[in-house]
């Protein structure tokens, strides 16, 4: 059995963690920390766990940490979680880190982006971007795995074979991505209350959101092109799934049909990925709840402009579920284990 | 008193008509006619209504409707409508028409756009684009008012400063809308089940919505050059609103704050436009149930992209409401009656 | 005109009460005070308002309020505005106060529910019960309106015709009531947060919410016989609207029609309360953004059982609405003015 | 593995159905059978199942079905499959039926409810009520295991321990109980439309559901007294989730903790009843997507009512999870399996 440990396990990802991981059939839970709520029963904060699990959350300590876990998923918040990652894997003990704290190559960019100077900025060469379509074989042999972020798996799932083939302008990428409510976590903030976002629909961050030098420098990567993006998230009257829409410019004329085989060529064999049949469009009710990322996609022929739409639950592939196909490489074991 | 008819009133145009009208000081109901739900009460198809009004839906019979009406509002799906339309304008009656038969500036775009010749097609040099901000002058003197489309509306208003004062690529545009459900009417189709709609979201209908080719007409016109638009339409989890976000990118690098300024010059005096401060961003909530349309600008400036956002509510200023503004043009009256 | 202030206007009745006013053709609106806001503008509290008024919100001054006003709407949380009340009351200024602070006969009472001593119990018996429906005359003549709560609203006058009446046993009555979040106000805390309410629904408060004295207290007067209710409130995932189910035992066999004809007969020449057909039942839907209470009813033959369901719009019959319809009949206007 | 086919697969129950058998460890899924989507893949029907079974949707022939199958479950609407529930009994297949067709004990009772003859009112005596929690014994020798409805299996599970312990009047009984939508599945009605539902709350059905007399039947057998019960459904808007509050008096004066120590009683060792603490009331939420009831109570010592509420997703507990679950018991398998 894989002996695991949650850090900061009481927000939405944690709890996604714990629920997913009850089923796994080859999971042992050890230690469910938290800040807030050590000495609370898990149920208290997950009330639907109630009766599954009889841990109570604990304060972090991370030598019986490391004496008690094979990997450790961590769930803080960003940069609260720095250190503690550092130590563990110096520790030897592999990290599946969800949150956004080593998923930039560097310490200046993480400077700019998170306004904190890292903790441990050698570890961020170090750090494996965990998106298994991408970089399967490097997190299988890896210590330290950053769990991508929600829009950057819908965004970076949408434009892989549209870079990787050289198809677009790397500089024309939009993304208008719109995402519901968990993706901000449980945060008591007056615009996450009930009446703020019933019956309402707003973009926010525009232009500035975290996630597009992190999609930047992915898609830098896949291209071997400086690639840049427009970002605009919006928030949903729903609790869960990303919808993201990508707009991109061909290079020369390309029929939608060969562009469409790329896509099923790229992502044949992915255990998670749906290339949509041509004419069909990926809807977050289709994916909720699974590891699934929808993919689909039309041209605007006039303007060879290509559309490229995905869908994933933010929870699941962009959070707890990734992190268990993550965890399941770092083993050895079937991607399904405990995605079913 | 304005003697007002409507056709087709069973709908959620036609509901929000009657309800904005019951409180218009100068407005008289006069005819109410439906197809489906002939000799039943109002109140049993609009049931918010129950006890405002004894009225009861009749058959369309443009005789009486002439005699009676000074103005008449038809709220019919597509193409129901062409020939009484028509009927009515020759008869010298003015019409707000809310269906789509009239938008367009050619019986040859209608029929390929709707699939369906044109009944009248020399009315449609006649109509004007009933867009107040933009045909104020031309719509007081007119017979035939197209009311735009909700989409229309929206993305047109964010993008008339930025097309008239030629700062962008006319070619560029890209407007991904967001909107609420009463934008599809009360269709009864599977996919506008609860069970469908309801935590779900999805796209619809990309590159190939009717919107589009009405938009281009219009913006065509703004720029005095050929204008084209990716357009693709989305459905909200909620009743009402639309968030239109338009992405163009700009001739030459202009200061935000500059384009910001031309927004608020353009639209004051305008008493439905909100142009918002640098900084804030329009949502739907802000504007449903109201007749305005709340505009929000930013600029991703590495790629001399500018970001417009705009808010309306579908079913008012994206329908009734604008169609009442219309009518108080029309009639000389102030624009604000039976719009607060 | 009549000259309104507000206190304590930054919540949703304050809200709604401004927005309402602003469309009442005798109000203008002078002082909005707030304890928390003081200094900003009302449209950045209430967006909606955007470009409507341009007030800002002011720290309480009694006497400049007393100066300015011939009517005070009270908005505060219980027990919050109970001296300034009493202050303005003494200086002969009428309020309509929307808090519970003067709902409840006595001191003891008020002290036994509210868990505070009251800090004018002399004032509560000069405070009129806010129910046009019941006390419209003592409302015309007093100086301090009780404007009633939301849940009390429609369980009370569900309740009237049957213990006006004497159709039922007074101890009998059950309510099931259900509400919109927007009842709890725009308190900051977890179980308000959209994660929480959404998709879900719970009862709260069983047997010991605080509306169960105060519609204990009105419906003893109309019934004469010492009333008793059961009363479980639960919270619907939507924003307004309250639909309450009211179960009593008749004292003996009545015919359902009979039963309807005394609700008809009670309630004609009431502008806000429909008595539905029966076989009509209310929604919650029919009723909001209005000013009306909808009620049908049935009856469970086999156990005697009298089934009332009635709806209002929590933040308008239930407050907001309810308190305007209150200063029409204190400064003898049309009921309906500013609720059309 | 147990062989099972599924007749009248297309809709929620069948759905869920499906669903959660992919992951039951001893299931292969034969045939699955549907009246009007005849030929067409899972996939169309059910899209979150894209990618995850290659099955299509057959006719159903009996014959077929009884050759390849241990068991069946029977999802067609009231009446419809009747006659082939019968035929498969007959040729010795075990049949689990989540319509409502077998669940009466008469077919003259059946008659009066469902307004039909039923098809084979023998068979009524043979089939056993499939509510685990009081029927696992008769359950796991049966052949033909009538799933209860979901409103039922909240209810019964809240009263049972009351009219055991003979603790109420069994005619004092009320049921007021909420359902999300999919409770009447995918019916294609003007009152299930997304504009209808949601921000909407209302009864329907009231005194006239057909659970009614399903649940007075059971309570009658737990009291081996006549019961009765008074019966008010009402439409929530989300999607899933039952909340049953059950009214009833107490003979006698009894202390809560000493009912609820009843209740603890009752119910421990049950896999799927989770008794909350006193002081803890359900939440349609915590239990979504489980096969949990959750049951909370309280008293209102005053009227010695007694208030139970119990908590179900009415597709699991209510439907699908409940029919595994007696199909897990039929073939003397964990009844966790399949429901994790």
């Amino acid at each position: 059995l894989i002996r695991v440990s949650i850090l900061g396990a009481t927000g939405y990802s944690g709890g996604e963690l714990i629920r997913l991981l009850l089923n796994h059939p080859a999971v042992k839970l050890h230690h469910l920390t938290s800040v807030s709520s050590v000495g609370k029963s898990i149920e208290e904060i997950h009330p639907l766990l109630r009766g599954r699990l009889s841990h109570r959350f604990e304060s972090l300590n991370v030598k019986k940490v490391v004496r008690n876990s094979d990997v450790v998923f961590s769930c803080f918040p960003p940069t609260v979680g720095m250190k503690s990652t550092a130590q563990l894997v110096k520790a030897g003990v592999k990290v599946i880190d969800l949150s956004a704290d080593y998923r930039l190559p560097t310490g200046e960019l993480f400077k700019k982006v998170y306004k904190t100077t890292h903790a441990a900025p050698a570890l961020l060469k170090q750090a494996v971007y965990g998106l298994p379509e991408l970089y399967r074989k490097e997190i299988s042999a890896s210590t330290l795995v950053a769990n991508p972020g929600c829009y950057a798996t819908a965004g970076i799932l949408a434009a892989i074979p549209l870079l990787h083939n050289h198809l677009i302008d790397p500089k024309s990428l939009i993304l208008d991505a719109k995402s519901g409510v968990s993706g901000a976590g449980k945060k008591l903030a007056h615009n996450f209350l009930f009446g703020e976002v019933e019956s309402n629909f707003q973009a926010y961050g525009v232009t500035s959101h975290r996630h597009q030098p992190e999609m930047e420098t992915i898609l830098t990567c896949v291209a071997r092109k400086p690639s840049q993006i427009t970002f605009t998230p919006h928030l949903v009257p729903m609790l869960r799934g990303i919808l993201a829409v990508l707009y991109a410019t061909l290079k020369k004329s390309t029929r939608t049909q060969d562009i469409h085989a790329l896509y099923q060529k790229m992502y044949q064999g992915e255990p998670f990925v749906r290339v949509l049949p041509l004419g069909q469009m990926p809807q977050t009710k289709n994916v909720n709840n699974t590891n699934y990322c929808d993919i689909g996609l039309v041209q605007d022929e006039r303007s060879k402009r290509i559309i490229v739409i995905s869908a994933i639950d933010n929870l699941v592939k962009g959070a707890a579920g990734q992190a268990i196909q993550n965890m399941n490489i770092l083993f050895n074991r079937s991607e399904w284990e405990g995605l079913q």
